[in-house]
């Protein structure tokens, strides 16, 4: 977010015809909850221009970059790494190291996000093996969470620039507007 | 949660080779972050056996019902109604206020996530209708940043009964123990 060390996505891992709805959703997830770009790697960069629509319509910055080859990023990753994954360590363990290393100390942060079978490298080059819950479920949701607590809330209250359009809060129905109305 | 009122997810909308590992999320979602039940509507139904088999591996009590019509849960649901959608008031805003009627007044939760183009009745039949920001991203991560919320990550802390396989959290690398290793 504006103001905050780089928090870029990374999406290993998309299996063509399986994977495209839930990269993309990863890809929507990073820019609603404060991440500053989505990095796609391999299959999933298909899903680009998904993405880069919505932030057309609804606003930015949020960048979408697609890379052939994953590795190249991990390695020359400037910043610390955290990879989400059910088999990591506790994140209300490490969350506060984390965010210390992010917020404090000014580390750019690589979140790693894949789908099933991650080589074992990824495991090695993380700074961070984190589990939101060492249960089977979704990256999209550990995604979630993690930046919902990185950010301790802050994402929330986030506002997109060069809108098109805006959503109003409702308690009953939806009210978009173009944002010249405002 | 064991000891909280029940919480019950219902996912509406599902569109048949669209959306079938985002159902899939939805209920694992559910699962992994502190929900009772999930309730798959209409043709999400054919996720049901994916969610029951996750449970069966790693543990429960987690239930997986499904449902043709939607309309009667809503109508005939004893408790309190909260709809995600991006049009809706935003979760910060309205969060304490559902968790005192679910924790302090003790009443059941139905959490209703769709997908796109739900219909109005049920913004209608909603006591909160409430965005998890009012971006487009995603009804699995909208689901877990609320269930997080909602149990103040409680849910993180959740033990399951009656599993085969336990994941053990590692700083690298996989670690699965049978049930009965312990």
């Amino acid at each position: 977010m504006q103001g905050d060390p780089e928090v870029a996505v990374l999406r290993l891992g998309h299996r063509p015809g399986r994977d495209e709805r839930i990269t993309t959703h990863v890809g929507l997830t990073a820019r609603a909850l404060g991440a500053d770009r989505v990095i796609l790697a391999g299959d999933g960069a298909n899903r680009a221009e998904t993405v880069a629509d919505i932030t057309e319509r609804f606003g930015g910055p949020f960048a979408v970059d697609t890379v052939e080859s994953w590795r190249s990023i991990l390695r020359e990753w400037e910043g610390e790494i955290v990879h989400l994954t059910m088999y990591g360590l506790e994140v209300q363990n490490v969350e506060a190291e984390i965010r210390e290393a992010h917020r404090e100390r000014r580390e750019p942060l690589l979140v790693v996000v894949g789908a099933e079978k991650i080589p074992f490298d990824v495991y090695e080059a993380a700074d961070w093996n984190v589990g939101v819950t060492n249960q089977p479920h979704s990256e999209i949701a550990s995604l979630a969470v993690f930046l919902d607590r990185l950010f301790e809330g802050r994402e929330l209250d986030r506002e997109f620039e060069d809108a098109e359009k805006v959503v109003v809060p409702q308690a009953v129905g939806k009210r978009v507007v173009e944002a010249d109305d405002e």
